[in-house]
């Protein structure tokens, strides 16, 4: 694609006026909104209003003037992101404490079935998380397959399939509602975790008839560095399902103070502690910017910014790792690359920054709320002289960080 | 006690500079920093930073400036609060969550103890807590005794007693070090709930020989609203126990990102998901003030302000239920009343704000960085003016609050 191209298509993008609700920094291209999304403007007087106004003025009286509700007010606005009933969602904790939660639940439903499938190779954190949860249920094992194997791994042990819906590194998409439908043949629930979905891709949970999901906030979703996660629970398991981790603001009369866990109607059961009213704050920013989006303009903004990228990737004999079809897939464009950490370091070094996954995954965020085409364009040009020029082979690129 | 005698403690008083710390409100005498500490004014800059610079301008090269190590960078500011060492505390998650981790760790230590043993009417999280956490290991129970009967209660089936130090309604304190080791000599763990103790009252977690506590950051530590918890495990105990909820960031090496779980080594194995920075910046300044506090003088003017209210609640004729001894009991003062949610209210509309817990105590907490004698003592006579005048009585005051 030529560059004229490029401008053709930001001239006549109807999102391109929400690049001025960002505060992204000067001179840099950001394709990272995948990992970290970056700060609304409306953000910052949110959580100077939440801090001097609501916790400083208000005090312990902001409780009863709107804190309390929080978790199922920004439930109630997740909800539309991913195909779900207001009421199906809460916010709170973090993705892991939530599949902690969700998994032993989902474990306890029948005794018979003792075994959580999932993926060889999903996020560590939904792996790692599912050790602990299946040494919290007696009888109960872990088992991983390899993406093509995991339909046929549902068998009649299967208590619940987790899934992480676009793969972290690949971007790789599963269809939610065949591979739903899969497990409820087999007599499986369904753990979908949404966490490279929510604001990267259409989702519909309830079309797929998903059973659990869980997800983070703080990337497509611009809810900040370690957002609140959420939690989602179909209507027709509410009642039937509770949380291995009963805390006080899940209890059905928290100011009772009564000494017997008796668990709340509905999603608020699933809460634990206090809610974080600072970081909800910063979430609420988020998903309120949310609400004005045409979806559907973003996702056909994120398959075209897709495909610049993907044809300078071709271009600079890049191995791209993300399926072609929109629809196999999520939101951000892999190459894998022996070198791919020192490419990642000389890419930020030129002011463009995506990120590496070990052990040699080049990830680039292609987030449509605040990227035009020509960032893309013009992100996909560095990425080519870079490779054309092996700068990347530059000593200064091959120390490691911490965080990669 | 005469209005000139708390003015002449006043004079005298070398915290009394810090009360230009916090941003409160004018009008209102605030005696609730044992449930929602106020603003710390260092706060405000330090999130307008965290937001604009760390958030909006470094983005996700933060994690490689100081956010990775926020959890024990934070946790080693608490330590000398609770008689730690620094290496042996770390921030993150709710203090249920934290709760519920310590839990089923010291259930798994020995397969021959299996009881959870704890007080009635303890707080409530850490009851409802322990539910979710016994039966999250096989024949584990929870025992819970009276107050009086716990250390006759601890016997050799017994994995960990579980005790708030400082009682969320009396403010009864247990002799930490005495129970301790009462159950060291049955063989038991202790796990120490400090939300009501940490700011509020000397603590010595290394004096006592203690094994595990958490505590929350909201309250005396003016962390923030729902601001993160901490987890203390006792050196002698680190390899030996591992987190149930395992996520990701107490992987040894997290962005590894490996299927198998393999815990940090020290305290980084109790992390979950990542951690929430906004409420993280807000918790430092909160515990940056603490680090130019000389904490002696804090536990001694906190005894001189009981005084003073305690002095105002007997001429009122109310009902204290705190023990008058320092040494037995935190920081703030209850008195028990059929109509305590109506006083409550009646002071608040007189703005002094203290509160209500369910079914009869009036709590008011007193808390020396921000309150001059001179506070306390006004607020002792608009108490005593209240239950003079009979105005709780006024309708008004009756409609009970969905957070009391």
């Amino acid at each position: 694609m030529i560059r004229d191209e490029a401008r053709a298509l930001d001239a006549h993008d109807p999102l391109a006026p929400l690049r001025d609700r960002f505060a992204l920094p000067a001179g840099v291209i950001y394709l990272d909104g995948n990992s970290l999304g970056p700060l609304p403007r409306a953000t910052v007087p949110a959580m100077t209003d939440m801090v001097t106004q609501a916790w400083g003025d208000r005090l312990i009286r902001s409780w009863n003037e709107g804190w309390i509700d929080a978790p199922v007010r920004l439930g109630g606005k997740i909800a539309p992101l991913i195909g779900a009933a207001a009421d199906e969602v809460i916010v709170g904790d973090s993705t892991s404490a939530n599949l902690f939660k969700a998994l032993v639940a989902a474990l306890r439903v029948d005794p018979g079935r003792r075994v959580v499938l999932s993926e060889a190779g999903n996020f560590p954190t939904d792996l790692h998380v599912a050790e602990g949860a299946v040494a919290c249920v007696p009888g109960a094992s872990l088992r991983v397959a390899p993406r093509g194997d995991i339909a046929a791994a549902i068998d009649g042990d299967v208590a619940v399939l987790l899934l992480t819906h676009v793969h972290y590194k690949t971007a790789d998409r599963f269809d939610m509602a065949a591979m739903t439908a899969a497990a409820h043949r087999a007599g499986a629930l369904v753990l979908w975790d949404l966490s490279h979905s929510v604001g990267a891709v259409a989702v519909d949970l309830s079309g797929a008839r998903a059973d659990l999901a869980v997800g983070c906030t703080y990337k497509y979703v611009n809810g900040g560095p370690g957002a609140p996660a959420f939690l989602y629970v179909a209507t027709r398991w509410q009642d039937r399902l509770a949380s291995p981790l009963s805390g006080w603001m899940g209890h059905a009369e928290p100011f009772a103070f009564a000494d017997a866990y008796a668990p709340a109607p509905g999603m608020k059961r699933w809460l634990a502690g206090t809610p974080p009213m600072l970081a909800m704050a910063a979430l609420e920013a988020g998903l309120d910017l949310w609400a004005t989006v045409d979806r559907d303009a973003v996702w056909a903004k994120s398959a075209a910014l897709w495909r610049i990228m993907a044809a300078a990737g071709d271009a600079a004999g890049l191995d791209c790792v993300t399926p072609a079809d929109p629809a196999a897939r999520g939101s951000h464009i892999s190459f894998r690359h022996p070198h791919a950490h020192a490419i990642a370091q000389a890419l930020i070094e030129r002011g463009v920054i995506g990120d590496f996954r070990d052990p040699d995954i080049l990830r680039l965020g292609l987030t449509p709320l605040y990227l035009s085409h020509d960032d893309v364009w013009r992100a996909g040009a560095i990425l080519g002289e870079i490779m054309a020029s092996g700068d990347w082979r530059a000593p200064r690129f091959a120390a490691r960080l911490a965080v990669t």
